[in-house]
């Protein structure tokens, strides 16, 4: 590969005052605090009384379970990672100061981004496997304190258990990129966006693979034990019902956890970019004060780190309060409010009016893009809830809609679904409009608000994904219960309760993280533009350098009226739409297996029915775990194959067009499958509530089919398109220079994507050609068909 | 409002030659024999023996309910049409040469531009009008055909009712589009603007209210007669069954013929704003020789109108042909054939190598274009094959879905239709880049190119509407035969062949159509860059005019990653989900309500059930009527006023990315709505042939669900976007240059943008708040429930 000057937001000129260090080192002891306090959290939690004998049975199989799994997708995700690190360390190239050659040459910049992608996944890994350990233990502990009779008692377990969870998060976030900036200073950003794609790239795997097998345990246990058997959900005789659970945990726990650290840490990378250029683009240039740029992002997030660890404490219900939902809004509360005081103190003491400035009050718009941050993570939580809450209109009229059959019932999920996906997005386009009426008429300090706007949101990360692991811990907590048959009276009352609050939570959180996603993935798409700004003004060389950058970003058209940038734009929305589609095609696919086992399980061993027989828990976890890791790999591979074969095939500038499709696509259709989930499955709660017939009536079946339908849409393809659209621009990031050092060696740069677009149709094709499971049903079929008629 | 100087494609610099106006002359004429043609082939089909005295009995039931439609509908959509000629009228600017003034002062262009606005919604809604009046007369002759026994009897009917609005479609088209070139010359394209945006905004308003009565009616008619009362489809008994007939014709005929001549229209629209200019950008300036960049597309169009009418004669059946199929691509392919020899003798003959052009091979570069469109033609309609016909894998795995319930066909369903649009839109964007690669490196010319593959796609327009429109006449000729008991013997064994076809030829049409439309907005996408650069050049004065158009052109940077653009981009993408949501939520809605009157007339004439009373059609075709007019209000002006709200709020590059999102989105959402409703659909009929348990199995119950899903994805949001997308495009283009012209008046233009996105979300708010009909539902069924336990 040919040498290139400039890799992504290159060499940044700027020198750390000791004020700067000084906040840094606040950063990494805030983060090392968080990790304590973490660490002293789970011992606590993990000191509780685990229950009784039963309970501890049935945990330990989900424990196994998820161990299990977690391993096998561990050593899968290994033979992927290690071929990424190399092709890191390849498309890795010098970075230097330009002035005096200072910085890093090709092969200490590509080994020390190597080790930070290592690190990045596995710091991902490590929360997303934290996540799942910890919850298996949780859950149990929750539900023996319920039984107490103690509601307190039981949401101190399940939401410390999610706080540890979240201070490791942002603990670790902010250490790693602390870490990095300290250490690598002027060309810490280089090494930066391979610390966030390791991060992502674990959480889409974490995410695909959790969310196939969570909802093809899920989906395959609820056609074949409620629909076919009839039997309750839950119900200890469903061979399927321990993948079930542990379906819950290695997919909200452990994909959620990892999906918003690598959001933490991919808005943290995108900031450090933009920081630095963006305040030399309006002229602050003297001494460290550029380094500010670059410092207040990330003592932004360790404040907000400090207020989520304090308000993890506040939640506590208060005596005879019997709604665990006013104690975790409560803390969130709090959090928000000590985190908007902080950033107030940074904006105004730290930066203020920095020296140089063509833009007057440079704190009090930072100060505000955080604010509209927190502002905007609020409306996306409401509209979320709006659209997925059983105490408004949308889902009430899903439910209703149920009086005509499940047709109309999937019909007005899906138009409501959308319907969300337009509210959502547009609070986005008035968030991003926000950060440019801040930028004073500068596009890249603009973009810079844009990004500090996504500092805003995501500084109480802890205590978000606090929030989010509490959902299934409480939901897996009242399944022990279940299948312990404990579950009556106070323990019930408590349980259920703390269900439907776990449930709001979850679904609240998922809006917040998409929301958070959609403005990381924009910070991205800015450096990207940077990026490419940046290399040509190296280029030209250094004499120009002073300042020209923020006139070069301003020259970088990414021409959507071009035919080639339109092109790529039509193609980066259709990798949203396939991987969506093979997402939920995996689910359906593997849910059939599921199916046929438990079949296979009801047919060989009568007994199971009036409990004389036990069934076979291992087969499904076995299914749902192969057939995981074995479709992960079409949907990751698009996602970081893609970017390759249209920056290399039609330039760096179509490239930009097919990120910008992938945002605004990306944006829409995981608002709409997961609120249409979300609608759906509250749908179907509303109705066993007792209304409109209650369980078992017509209206209820009807529902049920659309909670059915919408398991994937929520759990799996939803979701994971947050890390997709992530994945897609850091892999863009990365492959830039090279792109770009490439573009007029036609042999070379058509070679590489025609040698990446191969692989990906080679493993669409292989994956479309796997056999649909419902099809070779129709052998068991006809055996179990054959046996009956014998018995009968 | 100031003076402009320039307006969409302003004034064009060339003058017609004798050979142009000779040319423009013959695709006069052309248009004319077409519609000679027309007339003579619908006489003799209305002169075919119309059928026993009970067919005729329900035939006129299907008659007046369409006509009672189509009346009230136009005089709705008169009501919208009469205030927005008058903003046609306003937003009208003087197109005059600046070299020596000639042209159109503002007056006479406001006033010729409303007339051609008026004349192309006059076409547009006389095309539908025919399209409904001839296929409710085609139905019943078709049935009567059919009784004689002879297949191609029958075909013949149904083909050539067909092919007469096939050739009205295209014959209008040209016409109006050969005769404003010829009378305006240098001024046409402005003038051509608002003939397209009449016919577009008609076929949105066929389109929509449609497919709401269509698809109300039939899910209504399904809900209440399949389900509840478990009496057949077309049964004579279910009150909502003349009112599904109707719903047929409304919204496939005239739905689609509109649809497609709004696409012809459009596509020519772009090809003569961008012919011109794409000749004098590469250099040819002289003589009459830029005219020809306009004339060759107008003859391309009357060479494909030339071949289409002699091919709708070769659709014959042969003598022992059983499947009516083959005949007809027969006459497809013969009319391709011609087509391409007629597009070679031009392309060669006529174009050549024009004198001065910077680019060899001009001439063969056109042909190739249009070659291209031909193929992505043939491509678009097989994949959409691929992804709708049963004898498929995809159509077959959703029906081997049903094993698992209606909830895997459902998921299977919505996975295999995010594919098909996958695969439709990489077309697209293949054909683009064929389009950039043909352009010899200067951008308008290769946007020429793109426009010149939409002439290549709609060339044959007249045959494929014929195609079409054969499917809802055989569909109601079954229909018809069924409901006045002929369906028997020898006739059934037509009919059902007929009404197979007829759903092929449906859904290939549909993919045609959707891919079209794209490559039409991509045309007209290009025209909106091209105006922009137009104006900027003609504002800086004549001198630098000549030659500075192709470099202001590719000066015009919509760049998407600038913040304001890229937020346009987000709100682009919302329109297309908000559009689908709003339609598909006004189907269940008014589903819900015929539901209610049928359940109302079951309960109140208990005699329908065994023939002794009559049901009352009237009351659900009312129902159907008022709902539809009602519902298309909001979806129209959020296609109208959307454009208007970005280009006056936030800039006319915002509006390029906001236009650009549209496309992409829409392209995807268009193509997986229209191919998963129709894969559900032939699901179904696959295992009604008989399979996997064949009719009134579980597996069939659940594939009803799925095709009663795919009603409103098929018939009503996805076609519906085509139409969606180009109005959008239009509006853009009209309203542009006040845009441009307003920029730094912000009172004004905030005021604008203001005033138009009040009315759109009052009429949001409206069309939420309409009560959802299930729930009114809850009294009429305590009612009843209240009614049967007294008498029973």
């Amino acid at each position: 590969m040919p040498t290139l000057i400039a890799a992504e937001g290159g060499y940044q000129i700027f020198t750390l005052g000791s004020t700067e260090k000084m906040l840094l080192v606040f950063c990494m002891a805030v983060a090392l605090v968080a990790l304590v306090a973490g660490a002293v959290m789970m011992r606590s939690v993990l000191a509780k009384d685990a229950g009784t004998e039963k309970m501890g049975e049935i945990a330990s199989a989900v424990q196994e379970g998820a161990m299990a799994y977690i391993k096998r997708q561990f050593r899968t995700i290994l033979l992927i990672v290690v071929p990424l690190a190399a092709v890191v360390f390849a498309t890795s190239t010098a970075v230097l100061n330009p002035a005096n050659n200072n910085g890093l040459d090709r092969v200490s910049s590509g080994l020390f981004r190597t080790i930070a992608f290592l690190v990045g996944a596995a710091f991902s890994g490590l929360i997303g496997f934290m996540g799942m350990w910890l919850a298996t233990r949780a859950n149990v502990r929750t539900a023996a304190a319920a039984k107490t009779g103690n509601m307190d008692a039981a949401l101190q377990v399940a939401f410390r258990a999610g706080g540890t969870i979240g201070l490791f998060t942002a603990g670790l976030g902010l250490l790693g990129a602390s870490a990095i900036v300290l250490i690598f200073q002027n060309t810490a950003s280089s090494i930066l966006v391979g610390f966030g794609f390791g991060g992502s790239l674990l959480a889409l795997f974490l995410r695909v693979g959790g969310g196939i097998f969570t909802k093809a345990a899920d989906v395959g246990a609820d056609l074949v034990g409620k629909v076919e058997a009839g039997i309750p959900e839950d119900d200890a005789r469903n061979p399927a019902t321990i993948a079930d659970n542990v379906g819950d945990n290695v997919g909200d726990c452990a994909g959620m956890a990892s999906d918003l650290f690598e959001s933490f840490g991919v808005v943290l990378v995108a900031n450090i970019i933009l920081g630095v250029t963006a305040f030399r683009a309006i002229g602050i240039r003297d001494g460290a004060e550029p380094a500010k740029g670059l410092v207040f992002p990330l003592v932004m997030m360790a404040v907000g780190l400090l207020a989520s660890l304090v308000s993890i404490f506040v939640v506590k219900a208060r005596a005879g309060e019997t709604d665990a939902l006013k104690p975790i809004n409560r803390g969130l509360n709090v959090a928000s409010v000590i985190s908007l005081i902080g950033a107030a103190i940074v904006a105004f003491g730290y930066i203020g009016n920095p020296a140089g400035s063509e833009i007057s009050n440079v704190g009090l718009r930072m100060f505000l893009a955080v604010l509209a941050g927190v502002v905007l993570g609020q409306v996306a939580s409401r509209i979320t809830q709006y659209f997925t809450s059983s105490q408004f209109k949308p889902v009430r009229d899903i439910a209703e809609s149920g009086r005509t059959g499940p047709a109309t019932v999937v019909l007005s999920g899906i138009s409501s679904g959308m319907e969300s996906a337009v509210w959502a997005v547009v609070a986005i386009a008035i968030a991003i409009m926000g950060g440019l009426a801040l930028g004073g008429g500068n596009t890249l300090f603009a973009f810079f608000m844009v990004a500090l706007t996504g500092i805003g949101m995501l500084s109480t990360t802890a205590i978000v994904v606090a929030e989010d692991t509490f959902g299934p811990i409480a939901d897996n907590a009242q399944g022990i219960a279940e299948m312990s048959d404990e579950l009556h009276g106070d323990t019930e009352r408590i349980l259920d309760g703390l269900d439907t609050v776990g449930n709001t939570t979850k679904a609240v959180t998922k809006g917040f993280a998409i929301g958070s996603a959609v403005i990381a993935a924009v910070a991205l798409f800015a450096s990207f533009r940077e990026t490419i700004a940046a290399t040509g003004v190296t280029k030209v060389g250094e004499a120009v350098r002073e300042g020209a950058v923020s006139k070069a970003f301003d020259a970088v058209a990414i021409n959507i009226a071009d035919p080639k940038v339109f092109a790529g734009a039509l193609i980066g929305g259709t990798v949203v739409f396939l991987f969506s589609s093979l997402a939920i095609l995996a689910v359906g696919r593997t849910a059939g297996t599921v199916v046929q086992e438990v079949r296979r399980q009801f047919r060989e061993k009568p007994g199971i029915m009036d409990y004389t027989e036990k069934p076979d828990y291992g087969p499904v976890i076995d299914i749902c775990t192969t057939a995981a890791l074995r479709e992960l790999t079409t949907p990751a591979l698009l996602a970081v194959l893609m970017p390759v074969v249209i920056g290399f095939g039609l330039g760096s500038l179509a490239l930009g067009g097919f990120l910008a499709a992938t945002i605004v696509v990306g944006a829409l259709m995981a608002n709409f499958l997961s609120n249409a989930g979300g609608a759906w499955d509250n749908g179907k709660k509303y109705i066993e509530e007792g209304n409109l017939g209650g369980k078992g009536s017509d209206v209820h079946k009807a529902v049920v089919i659309g909670d059915t339908v919408g398991d994937p849409f929520k759990d799996t393809a939803g979701p994971a398109i947050n890390p997709l659209i992530k994945v897609m621009n850091l892999v863009s990031l990365l492959v830039l220079p090279a792109i770009i050092s490439l573009q007029d060696n036609d042999v070379a740069r058509y070679a590489i994507a025609a040698g990446a677009l191969i692989v990906v149709l080679a493993s669409v094709v292989y994956s479309k050609q796997q056999s649909t499971s419902f099809g070779e049903d129709e052998a068991v079929a006809a055996g179990a068909n054959g046996e009956e008629p014998a018995k009968a």
